[in-house]
């Protein structure tokens, strides 16, 4: 019945009087064999629509907090990269990063992933799992959220194709790989590391990508003063970042969600709604702190640090959405908001440029949350959790590194000082977001 | 299963050509005794990530409806409201709307949720309901509907602290304590009060205490002249504003269709979709006869009055979004597209400022919603609506009342002439939403 | 148990211990014989929603595309196209277009769709399929597309109430008409004709509107000089366009996902999840394709392209968005791209204005899409598929043609040249959506 049109239905309508039900149910699968199956695959076709909407919040989120003059630039960026992402995860990512499983290929470069066939029998699916196409469909949503962390810290003075390189290197290779040691089953999963949606292997993995990239790219012109000052350089668009965060904290609950990777059972309907809870918990508690802490801290509350809060409590509870109370997922998600007040003027002092602050969400808060998992998850230990860190750190910060170092070298990846000034819109794009909207 | 990791699924896909499915489908529980369950356990968590959406809604409309100078702050607001909620109703609200449910605390104070444990057993869930955590989630997403309400009404001239103060209260405890009366089986809802999704559980509650916080706030300055003309202060961004129309327009999806509560049988599944048909037919009913209404009345269409009537619509229909035919949620809907075109100029004659039009949509047309439950639920009477539009609405109003004075005494609720004048966003934030559009 | 309270829960809950689960379970149909309906029912409401919000991407794409004194009219004219198509799809359209469907009318005008009753019982429900109102939900957020397609390319000079009498025709006769050729079980089904998710029914459809309506309304003043040299008129807002692309991607998850009309067996959910696999792959590829080009024609990447890239993408993967591998889905969508970039310059040697690009995206591309289905899809044969596309151009564009030629006899389509200068929003509606963004 894979290719129903509605004439079909009106034939069986009609019919339906005539033959009853019987027919149908003789030849139909029982559902005690199938439901897990049609739920788990409906899990991951929904939880994956919700994260590919991440990529609009990325974008919104983005394009709001950088100027005017770049968010043509932003937005090129983001809609590219996911883009770039979804060919090249097909064409290596999955296969890499899932080796031996479904089709057959072990470890292969460059062996796209095939779905399931159309119409596939019951007896020839992984009925105590799903659908192929909604697994490869859900991992596919998540690499880019990875490419998205880099794309905000770097945004403003970085060029396009050399930063769409590096996306490919991201997202084919490094990403596959070392997501291969926790979620493909490889060393670090033996080991006993958890990270349940991936607060280390994803977000921190990003934000490590970006940390290295930030280093060699260089500061925006003007951000750090001959005298150590910082000169804010405010978002043009504050309600885009706004819904930004929204999306994605909408996005989340697919991203934390669909990682239980199963629904069809009560325990696993359950534990679903258990992450939603947790999760939806943690943004608030990050949103609450950064909010607090920022009226205490700057006299003001800073709209900024209150996105950014939410968005840290959010990847703090990613590691481990399910076991914590919901009291635990609002002080861990709490201490992600902490963190992004705290680290966000701390990495102005080393005169590191994160233009939406991706690195104190991402990477910061992500390295809290994979810690935090040993307070609420009796299978984590905090050696285990630390080593994981590190080896996620040090293998994507070094790689990252070296691609963006060759990069820098044979391409170039900073625009020049004339185009920076006069904005990445008009110098590489010659095309403005708001060109009706006159500048102050 | 409750804490499935990749290397399970391939463990299990390795070893299911050895073991084939027998094994699993013993184990497994009957899918005719956990399917209701696992529907509707979905259904709460698809209805409750549409509903958390509205929050986006929200601040997205009324961002755009507002000055410029202020939307910094009218972002903040609502983000932070949406939080607040969210931990004050888990922390005192969930408990005291649902006395004796789940968890054997009746109507305590200050007890906090407590979610069904991981990988809970089909034994000990409720199994002709839902998962705790999915309930609790779907509740929780409402509760912050009502101070968005609010937060629109009285933007542009409230101190930030004070309105989440009385955010605080709203949501954990006017809210939950009225809310009970109907959904709590409290004494209105014994008494045959029928409100289905909360024309004026949430709506009208709502509408009440923005009301009371207009009349005790006051208008912005220069909006009501000396000779009684009103100065029309017109929104700063449409476009979010019809985006925020269409992001509530899509929560409402699961505001209405959520509250069936239920999705696991054939009746409910189809009730579900019905609600959505009907909520489509008043949104759009309500947009429609707005815009006639206002070319006939203005002899042009007023693009903030479709909005308000597409609004309009969907509050009208939420009373009562299942027993309707689409003619009826066609009408139902297209009165309320007629009460805010003529009560939004009634509000300005007696000089109560609503900036976003709220207390025609969600308290005008809540009560009217409330009311059209007779026509199409024999379960309902006219003198049982009014009574609880009447018992909801003179506690609302009265403890909203006593709150605001409270607050105005004590802390100040209103910014100074001056920081109404600049602007809240630079005078109380020090931040601009849009810094380098300058202002014609 | 259609209008179930908290009330029916909370006493269910008490009752519970003592009855225990076996009455229930007795009294329960069978999940084997109600699931797929449960499961189908849900897909519609869910891709409906989804296809809804598809609405609010139109409005963001057409109202980021514009120049910003015509965006007011542009929200105005989107969120009334789609109200309006609920009410006239719901008056005429949906059982003239699925004639002797559900209730009994065959091809009755203006006899309006009628749900199934509240609670309706599993022996009264269309087992096989879904539940009326899901159907019904499903088909109707389809219609609005086609008109949103129209109001992009006609923009900034077209006049409201003619557009809207245009859209009332479309949506309640003419697409219903043809749509029923194919999805009515009509002439052209019977033929052979394969269009999955409407390439042709939809888009194409909404393209020949649209090409009818521009040639008849002229080109904007200005954009085509004298000397036949092309004036750009950049859009105001290219973030609300990235935004609305990105929605309407999210949105086609549910517009070719839910045309797989069932969700209830081990092979329609994969195949649910293959066409998401897919259409994503086909919109990521028209994205990459339009910024390689555009980067190779024109030396600088170009964001409308990529946008209008991936929506190509999207529309031409629309006409058989399962058949495919990803490889596949990766070249048709590819070739949207290269459709996109190649005939936007072509349209503008014809002097047809197309304000956003609409002719290439839903025309030109719906055509390839449409072809591109004898590639995968055995049983779609060249000859049936351009007598297909063939037979709704004509029809489409020449039906069209007289109701665009009637309606500037009469009414006139055109706004004065004074207000075409002015801007549509101040001329015709009085109310401009950025009014304090000076223009620069």
């Amino acid at each position: 019945m894979s290719f129903k049109t509605k004439l079909g239905i009106v034939a069986a309508l009609i019919a339906l009087p005539q033959m009853g039900l019987a027919q149908d149910a003789a030849a139909a699968p029982d559902f005690n064999e199938i439901g897990p199956y049609i739920m788990t695959t409906l899990l991951f076709c929904m939880a994956g629509f919700l994260v590919f909407f991440m990529a609009a919040g990325f974008a919104m989120l983005e394009g709001g907090l950088v100027r005017s003059k770049n968010v043509t630039m932003q937005m090129t960026k983001n809609i590219a990269l996911y883009s770039i992402a979804a060919i090249i995860y097909w064409l290596v990512g999955f296969n890499l990063m899932y080796p031996g499983e479904f089709n057959g290929y072990v470890g292969s470069f460059f062996v796209p992933t095939v779905l399931d066939p159309v119409g596939v029998a019951a007896a020839d699916a992984a009925l105590d799992y799903a659908s192929i196409g909604s697994d490869f469909f859900f991992q596919l949503v998540f690499v880019a959220a990875t490419a998205s962390i880099v794309s905000g810290a770097l945004a403003e003075r970085i060029k396009l194709w050399p930063f769409l390189i590096f996306v490919i290197v991201l997202t084919g290779f490094m990403y596959p790989i070392s997501g291969s040691w926790k979620w493909g089953a490889g060393w670090l999963d033996a080991a006993g590391f958890q990270d349940f949606a991936g607060s280390t292997v994803v977000h921190s993995v990003g934000g490590w990508a970006a940390l290295a990239g930030a280093i060699i790219l260089g500061p925006r012109l003007g951000k750090f003063g001959k005298d150590g000052r910082v000169h804010p350089m405010p978002g043009s668009n504050l309600a885009l970042a706004t819904l930004g965060t929204f999306i994605l904290w909408l996005g989340w609950f697919g991203f934390n969600g669909g990682s239980q990777l199963a629904m069809g059972t009560v325990g696993d309907v359950s534990d679903v709604s258990r992450i939603f809870a947790n999760t939806n918990m943690a943004a608030a508690a990050g949103a609450v702190t950064a909010l607090i802490l920022s009226q205490i801290m700057y006299k003001k509350p800073d709209l900024t640090m209150v996105l950014n809060g939410a968005l840290a409590g959010l990847v703090s509870i990613t590691a481990e959405p399910l076991a914590p109370s919901l009291f635990g997922a609002l002080w861990i998600g709490a201490v992600g908001g902490v963190i992004v007040v705290v680290t966000v003027p701390m990495l102005d002092k080393f005169q590191i440029d994160d233009v939406v602050g991706a690195i104190p969400v991402h990477l910061f808060a992500g390295i809290w949350g994979t810690i935090a998992v040993v307070f609420y998850n009796s299978d984590a230990n905090l050696m285990t959790q630390l080593l994981g860190i590190i080896a996620y750190g040090a293998f994507t910060f070094i790689a990252s590194l070296i691609v963006w170092v060759i990069l820098k070298a044979t391409l170039g990846i900073r625009v020049s000082e004339e185009a920076e000034i006069q904005g990445l819109d008009m110098a590489e794009l010659g095309m403005e977001a708001y060109p009706e909207f006159s500048k102050g």
